[in-house]
């Protein structure tokens, strides 16, 4: 229950919300803070608007009015449904595997939440070709080597990880989880990975800082640029400030990419409702919403209008490189010359990623830059991320030069199923099966892990090429 | 309701039909106008009948009498579920991609107009491989480009058209609304694309043209060669008259092709009805019907009985170049040795497409015309036609040099589905589609599509070989 | 029902029946005419015994007890599902492909005889993979040539045919129809196209010779060489005498193979007629006769048994062409090599097929041996045999330098379904097919079909291998 | 009923305990004799504790007390069904392939056992993948070559085996059928192969050798290698001393793998119990058995906790040679590289597999190994082992070079449905399968199998990259 609900005019600033004016008109005058924190950061309001625009708190006789009303106002469907899942989970010793986490918690989010975690591009072909490209590639394992102690330690960026895999910054955890990203931070910090976090994270980076479990733990930042360079610098100097040990600059996610499932979810909710039938103020302000988000580009669409659409080489990187000395990483590249310009660049780093988009699966552009410029693995660190569900799809990509990959949606699916404890269950599963995976391959350390030895792959072929729809 | 009916003697035209006599016969003495109407263009019957054939039209009371039995009669068990259909459609704003047009349309049009939208040649296979031959691409975006201005624009034969995408001419749009054709001319206009005329859609060229929303409207007129060649000219100085700028000559429409659902559906109809189980004359009618457009083919059949068989490279061309000034585009090449001898016959445009057949795909003939012959592309503009649904379709032809891509069957469907309106949805999904991929591109124009930084292929395969229907 | 019922004494012959010696003692001292005369052609008994072995006929009395007790007996599961099926069957005029035809044959025949002509080799793989090895073929069709007047005729060892397609040899037409081979002879007269016999066919060579429509009807005759040279020579000499015009042997048949589905089948049926649960006598004789065959191999076998397994080159061959001037033909070569082998050794023709075994499509064997000995092709005529269903099948085999195709399985489906009249329709199904076909590839004549125009390979993948049974 | 139940002191060995210490506490004060009985080998609790911690029997009082508690013990669910199953269980005269003893034996184990038998390593890709790389390899049979003889016998290091085939090494044949292994060494003997016990087997190696049919009859002993030499060393001995022919020592089950499947049984084994619900002292000790079991890693795991993680080829194999004059095979290998070395080593053979892992399938590395090093085949007897079903898998193997091939869960299978009976129609199955398949090839003997003339790969492909599940 919000402790404090405040009152302001945003008159003006309806032209500029991002999420459009129609979802905002819908709630004036009447109470929106629910609505507003699931998808806000904190703060975000308090940016947007000059402070003249409080109006002061909601009087006490109104809020106990309010409260009241929420109190009794009936439960959507959706939430009975979640409700009878949540009493129904599985113990968390019962979850071998990735897959497991995120059954579980497909059952216990919200219609919503779920339809933003696992949305993707056009047709969503892109990310099960991101899932089966990792079938392509098949080991070579060495036999008769000493793997009794084996040790999946690794370093990124010059920062010890307990296994070559980050957190990769996914927004909006507080979708799935009351406690949002902290669950995440928590859990890295209990199973010694390194949490990456994203500008659109539902908690403020701040926030997120102050939930490590010790001053040490290490955080990495994802920039998604403002348009306006003051506010974007401003915002890279405030993470830094906060201890974040890096930047990722987001470079492929000029535009909101066109999540349908994100958008079509909102229709779904409405006619679940509306079999459900009853027609509240609730229900018609949802519908509202359904018709606004859908408008501006859906959940996903809404955090990204304010981005800078014009990022350059010449540009974006010179004004970033100026302004922090942090380490930056290039998240989102996408084909071998872009590698090689980074590392041209002299970046610290790159993300092979495809977020959004029908590009080449990444592990696929890992292999062609492996076979076509070995040279740019030493001149910076390579990641990769995007449809790593097992230890094996790590080992994969490390054979081929990645120094580690990152994983989003697991780690959103572990923590709205278990929260913190649901993250560490995913590290330590991880864990196991690429300690498994290394001596199954003959391999004690990371560094051992090397394509000539260990992997072969097979012509690129789409697999799901072969299914209609 | 018709207003007007007409009676003709018809006997000395029965062996000419080229829909057979029995379809003829079966309405003999009575009102054959809904029937002959839905699939006709105007004016057919006037040209193939001698005025004197006409005997007036129908007296008074007849026609009283007709209407009347009209509106007592029973409707079918098609028309009962279209009824329904109608009343639950979606709201146009919850349409998000082409895919949802379809399903709308699909529901709400009658079977047999479903038929021949979606029938294909032998097995099927064609069009899905069509369809899937585009998942065999892969895009290799490139970041770090400002594409905050991104232009989706471009011409077509030195005509402007918003989006590189145009209408390609399907027949018997009045089959899915009862304005066809004039929906799609109406949502091209608004939405600033050109519009390709079949030669056997269900309004006449000159209706079409009527139709346009300003006289400065661009048609194209796709010609099925009538194997008279008076009769061919006649109706190439007609369109040329009437205003439209290109002439698309159809050169592998040459026989009906082995449209099989197209005649399946009429048993299909059959069958329905009489499970529906009364044994009225309307039943009787129309199992009659089925029998003799099955005999003759389908209604694909139907339409091309009168084409020309013998087009050639020697005598055809020149005699098109004879009698008209308009460009001249062949739709229908389906391998790089005819796109070669089109060049090098001076013509301004060729349309890769296979309608009927077990052809390669248009994308991958487009591929090798690339790969093999990349000066044909600058000496005639080259489209694709077939299997494209997505702004990234259209993308990955333009990418390998494709000027614009031709779409028939989704505006058919739009139009069936919603009207004018759906059309222009259409265009605004495929607007929002194309910009939003060029962004994640790194391309700001058209121009800046090119085969090196964006485009990778698979090799060759025929991804639906492995399922056994 | 049988008008003579014969008496014989098989003691003597019990060891050497091809289906072993159960079958036979079941029926000791009863009647075993039916289920002798349904897979026996005539005269088998009457070879296979000496003369005083016939004891005579049954007496008046017992023929009529016999009658009687046919006529009484309870119908059993499966020929109850027939005549239903039979009264229900859609009407010819609807069959518009052989997939048609084999999905009506396939309602009205007996399990066994289903069971019989789908049966193939382990894990029904091959079969599929003949079939869909064809969609890897894709054609490049050419426009702009007179197609007007279109050819489809050819000559097979210099006989002409209608279309470039023969029946080949399938076995035991009589399981699926009364009339037996007789109605693919007379469908085949009547459309002009020639039959190869099966010397396994359930009527004799001779009753066959005796159905032609006209003394000139082309037959060939496909031998299954008996080990014994003496009566292998006596066949040879007898078709030559009967008219036949050519001696295809079988090379690939050396053994019955495994087929399972054939002899699962015959446990299936005692299951089925288990729980409609009668224990006559009849149902006894049932399961006795399944144990029997299982264990010889399936009605196959049984054909089989006697065949000779040390076929060679340097014996066989000269041994056949010194008892006949007839062309002879092999059936069965599955690879290059043996198909020069063939050409070197003087012979009239090959059927490239894989009858048994998981051998390389033929399709995919023509193509190799046009790559990589197109000299075989003047040399001797080829024909593939297996899997094709489509005129574009036919066409594909000739683009690639076959004379014609074999058709075995869509023949005994046809006769199965609609006796003579259905093999008549699938001839004129094939013959549409193939006109258009050869229309839009821009082909009007059979010898304009070349590989260099019209057919591009696909990588040779096997698709089914995609698929866990 | 066990005759004799013996009490022990296990406090001491609790923390050495492979499985774990939560599964003895929970028995510890009751009767453990039944759950330990199924899955340790007879000795193991002799060989883990000194001698003084046998505390002596069970007094007669109680073993009464008990025998009555286990008589009067509600049947479990799982234990009724597959009572239900036995007693429906085909007559094996119905079996005719493979695929049919597993159905059967799927019937009528326990689901306990089923999951073992059938678990693989992560998403069990790598077992599908195994039986599909054999269906990547197509034959070219030759004809007329005389096959009338012919001989499927051939020798497996030196000693004869009536096909190329021998039992690998699966442990646990006990959970299946009561008599365990030795149902297969019977089997083995009646029909003639060779058959390899694995260290793991239900039996001991002392008990299998007693089982023999003859003196004579070849066993081969598959040795998981203890970390202790000594210990490791004491079992070569003994097996040697046993009479075993060969030693197959394990090379790539280094650790447990990742049985999902094996562990996930357990939780549904308990929630099928909870449904069925009583909660009785039964039940309860399900759980603690499931839950103590899947953190140990499963069945799979329980046996390899003790095994060596520091084999190398320096230590390990002189070591080996030393103790023994037996001839040594690496069972394991999975590339080229290891088979080179093996050869160079002086080995006498190796068994190509990948138990466990998502390696290259065996026979696409035999493929390899035979285009890149032929010379190894004259060097060792190569074996390969994994998803072998068909003779013509058998066949496969052999054209590429393999001398024998081992399979494994078909005959665990075998020996469920049907003992030591199953076993033997496994053998007869495979070879009348083995010489249809060399007489449709065109080969009377083993020796005739080269992969110039027989088989031809397609392009390495993963089909069931295709599927997502």
């Amino acid at each position: 229950m919000p402790t404090c609900r405040k009152v302001y005019d945003v008159t003006e600033f309806l032209p500029e919300h991002p999420g459009g004016q129609k979802i905002i008109l819908q709630y004036a005058g009447r109470d929106a803070t629910d609505a507003y924190e699931s998808i806000h950061p904190p703060g975000t309001l308090e940016q947007a608007l000059p402070p003249e625009k409080y109006l002061g708190e909601l009087g006490e006789t109104a809020k106990r009015a309010l409260n009241r009303a929420l109190e009794n106002r009936k439960k959507t469907a959706d939430e009975e449904r979640i409700e009878k899942a949540q009493a129904n989970k599985p113990s968390i010793t019962r979850i071998l595997n990735l897959h497991d986490l995120e059954r579980v918690a497909r059952q216990v989010m919200s219609y919503k939440a779920l339809a933003y975690y696992s949305s993707a591009a056009d047709d969503e072909i892109t990310h099960a070709e991101n899932t089966l490209a990792f079938r392509r590639f098949f080991f070579h394992p060495r036999v008769l080597r000493a793997v009794g102690r084996c040790d999946p330690t690794t370093t990124i960026l010059g920062y010890r990880t307990s296994i070559p895999v980050f957190v990769s910054g996914a927004a909006l955890a507080k979708l799935g989880h009351p406690l949002g990203e902290a669950n995440i931070t928590r859990g890295a910090h209990a199973t010694g990975i390194i949490q990456m976090i994203s500008h659109n994270a539902s908690l403020s980076s701040q926030q997120i800082a102050v939930a490590r479990g010790s001053p040490n733990q290490v955080l990495f930042y994802q920039l998604y640029k403002h348009k306006n360079d003051v506010v974007a610098e401003q915002r890279v100097r405030e993470v830094e400030a906060q201890g974040y040990k890096a930047i990722f600059l987001t470079v492929d996610a000029v535009v909101a990419g066109n999540r349908e499932r994100d958008n079509r979810a909102l229709f779904e909710i409405e006619d679940m409702e509306r079999t459900a039938a009853d027609n509240s103020a609730t229900q018609l302000e949802m519908d509202a919403d359904a018709i606004a988000v859908a408008e501006s580009g859906g959940t996903a669409g809404a955090l990204l209008a304010r981005d800078d659409l014009d990022l350059t080489w010449q540009t974006t990187i010179p004004w970033l490189r100026r302004i922090t000395k942090l380490p930056i990483v290039l998240k989102g590249i996408q084909c071998v010359e872009d590698a090689v310009i980074a590392a041209e660049t002299g970046l610290d780093g790159i993300v092979l990623s495809n977020h959004g988009g029908v590009a080449l699966p990444p592990i696929e552009v890992l292999y062609k830059l492996r076979k076509q410029r070995p040279d740019v693995f030493s001149r910076l660190e390579v990641y990769i991320d995007g449809g790593i569900r097992r230890g094996t799809d790590v080992l994969k990509a490390l054979c081929l030069g990645a120094r580690a990959v990152g994983m989003g949606r697991p780690f959103l699916y572990a923590q709205s199923a278990y929260g913190e404890e649901g993250v560490a269950r995913a590290v330590h599963i991880l864990e196991r099966e690429i300690i498994t995976g290394m001596r199954l391959l003959g391999t004690a350390t990371v560094a051992d892990l090397v394509p000539e030895m260990y992997l072969q792959m097979t012509p690129f072929i789409s697999p799901s090429g072969g299914r209609v729809k």
